[in-house]
């Protein structure tokens, strides 16, 4: 029963009837998560699990079948920051020696429960503790749990508990934290988004000022090869200016955009689940709530119940052993009544925990695709940066040729060519 | 006497002693022109010149000791413009008949010179030509002129002549055009100068926009090897605006600047290499109205000798006689004189040549420094452009490092080691 502790909500067949659900769910999210599936899938087999619990599990998935929750509100928000129901570490009053074992025998021996109740309602009630209407093995008897992907420091198993919030009075779910963390991982990618935009708007005001100057007409009368090699240096700014225009329109459509519309499907995916999530964990305070009421009610039965049977020990009559009969019967079904709400509040539990582990595996794998995906995308701008620095190497080139076969000789030649006056060198005036 | 004609203003040793004194005035003017003195030297040894006219140098230097004209005004300038003296093609009437080398002994024999004047007449006519009051030899019966640096189109060598101006209703001296073009060599280079200013001004432009960008705040609370590898980008932005900051200080210190000072000495030489020329243009000018009017003197002598020649013979009187003797004394004296005239025209024509030639020569060496200056400055500027690129592009290796470190499995951990909640998963509720 130790390892049987371990929540073990899904048999291998229905892990993969599940996960192909919610793939479908994450394939409609974001079309990018297509192919990963398969992966996932591998994943979530390798998690722990009891086999002792598979006959109860399919038991409890029936029930599930029905009680799925489709708030269309954003329900989470609200329940994330409500105060907890009862304090954390509050054992709620679990029922008096009611054993479900007999129960569902209908049979129950209350004077044999209540006789030697106190190790067995120790037991029972050191077994669980719930908090904010989500039950955990209680810490002084705590079993054995290995994490569900031990190797990974995976989401699926550092968040079932909700945190106190900053101001200390109100408490803010683990996969609340995770959804801040991704919405505040969509804000950075904006952010750098943004900052490339201003790179690129520094580049296209560069490239604007190099290739106005290069336009200048400043020394364009020098001659020869000389004045090639001039052009060639005002040309060389032209080019410098088109390799930064092309380095800030590669910004543009390589870096900037793609971490921009990257953006856009995250939030969408971040909201669906965060709504998903808030529905399940509002059901299972609904269900909290209806045991509550079912345990109060079989209290109050019991209580009649012994009542009853103190005052046949002192009367002996006929009347009263009706009545006992009668309150026994009721005693009965009031167990009943508690059997069904815990089962069907085990069944929202449950389906809350599936959908933690396949939603914060989601998240982790949007998370590990949006490092990736910025990590990528400033490769490219490193790249493209390598490239400007290439090709700008590149703009120099022709200048160098130009000014290696500048000659002052040959510049002379061509200038004396088109200027001299004449070559006839005065002489002696005779008389 | 045919390559005689090819004007030898220096002989051997008096190169070296010229070009000594016109590099001692050179070094005044640049500093930078100390170092090429003894090659522009063996330059001028090199010059071809006809031993033949040494002696006649010899005597005309002795003469040009006492005229070396120092005009504190821009002479040159006026000279060079002002409307030739006699047009182009026309020859100045030389003295009918008068033979130099008859009158260097004292002796002249009118009647046989005018008897038979015509050729000899012809013959002088045709041997010299003056332009603007230079001499040259008559295109009719040119004697072969080697150059003085037949392989090198020098300057010294094309343009002794002067030009009609655009508006054609003046002439502007060869020298003045190789002044223009070292004016707008001077000009050209200061344009680049000021191109290179712009150059600059972009840039730290530039380096400034990224600098400020780098210190912008976007994405700053990006968290672990992601958080890094961005912290980077942003750090690399500081880094490349300081490496064209440098490029900008450099382009400022060993660009700019260079092209700037030397144009300030070059404009200086410029100047006193134009006043000196026009000082020794003005002098010709002068010269020549001497000569002119020496001519015109012994023309009238001559005619009055001739009258009194025919009168003797018609009379044959004792005062004729006299007279005859007086006016022969001052024929032969105003032939002195025009002797004295031409020999001083010839002169500061042999001066104006020899500093046209060192002159030529010295701007020829500032032309092949300033292309030279030039070209070695554009290579630095691609130096530095190319070490720019280089240095830019050590910016990005930082960054791509920490990029290829980037783990989105060890960003998760960090976090969820910070942030988790709690890993005990929830388990049943039990009755």
């Amino acid at each position: 029963m130790a390892r049987g502790c371990a929540s073990p909500r899904a048999s291998s067949s229905r892990c993969c009837r599940s996960r192909t659900a919610a793939g479908g769910k994450a394939r409609r999210r974001t079309d990018s998560a297509a192919g990963s599936r398969r992966a996932t899938c591998s994943c979530w087999r390798s998690l722990e699990w009891s086999p002792l619990r598979r006959e109860r599990k399919a038991r409890l998935l029936s029930f599930h079948r029905a009680g799925k929750a489709t708030c269309p509100l954003r329900a989470g928000a609200t329940m994330s920051t409500r105060p907890p129901m009862r304090p954390p570490g509050s054992v709620p009053a679990v029922l008096l020696g009611f054993q479900p074992a007999l129960a569902l025998t209908g049979a129950l021996c209350l004077q044999q429960n209540l006789g030697s109740s106190s190790p067995s309602k120790k037991q029972s009630k050191e077994n669980t503790i719930t908090i904010n209407c989500v039950t955990f093995p209680h810490p002084d008897t705590m079993p054995e749990q290995q994490l569900l992907k031990p190797t990974e420091w995976s989401y699926c198993d550092y968040f079932w508990a909700d945190k106190k919030d900053s101001q200390g009075n109100g408490t803010v779910a683990g996969f609340e934290l995770l959804l801040q963390k991704q919405l505040k991982g969509k804000q950075m990618q904006k952010e750098m988004s943004e900052f490339i935009r201003e790179r690129i708007k520094i580049e296209e005001e560069y490239a604007k000022n190099l290739a106005k100057l290069s336009q200048n007409s400043l020394a364009a009368q020098e001659e020869g090869s000389l004045g090639e090699a001039w052009a060639q240096v005002k040309k060389s700014l032209a080019d410098e200016a088109e390799v930064h225009l092309k380095f800030s329109a590669k910004l543009h459509s390589e870096v900037e955009k793609p971490l921009m519309n990257f953006r856009e499907n995250f939030k969408k995916d971040m909201k669906k689940c965060d709504h998903h999530i808030a529905d399940l964990r509002k059901q299972l305070a609904s269900r909290y709530a209806a045991v509550e009421k079912a345990r109060k009610a079989l209290t109050e039965r019991q209580r009649d119940l012994e009542m009853k049977t103190q005052q046949l020990e002192i009367k002996l009559s006929n009347k009263t052993e009706e009545d006992i009969k009668k309150a026994r019967r009721k005693s009965t079904q009031a167990g009943d009544d508690l059997m069904r709400c815990v089962d069907l509040y085990n069944q929202a539990q449950s389906k809350w925990f599936e959908e933690m582990v396949t939603t914060t595996l989601e998240l982790e794998r949007l998370e590990v695709e949006r490092v990736e995906m910025i990590r990528q995308h400033l490769c490219q701008y490193t790249q493209l940066r390598h490239e400007t620095d290439m090709f700008n190497q590149s703009t120099v080139e022709p200048v160098d040729q130009l000014l290696r076969k500048v000659d002052p000789a040959k510049d002379r030649e061509l200038w004396v060519r088109e200027h001299k006056t004449g070559n006839i060198r005065p002489v002696d005036m005779e008389i």
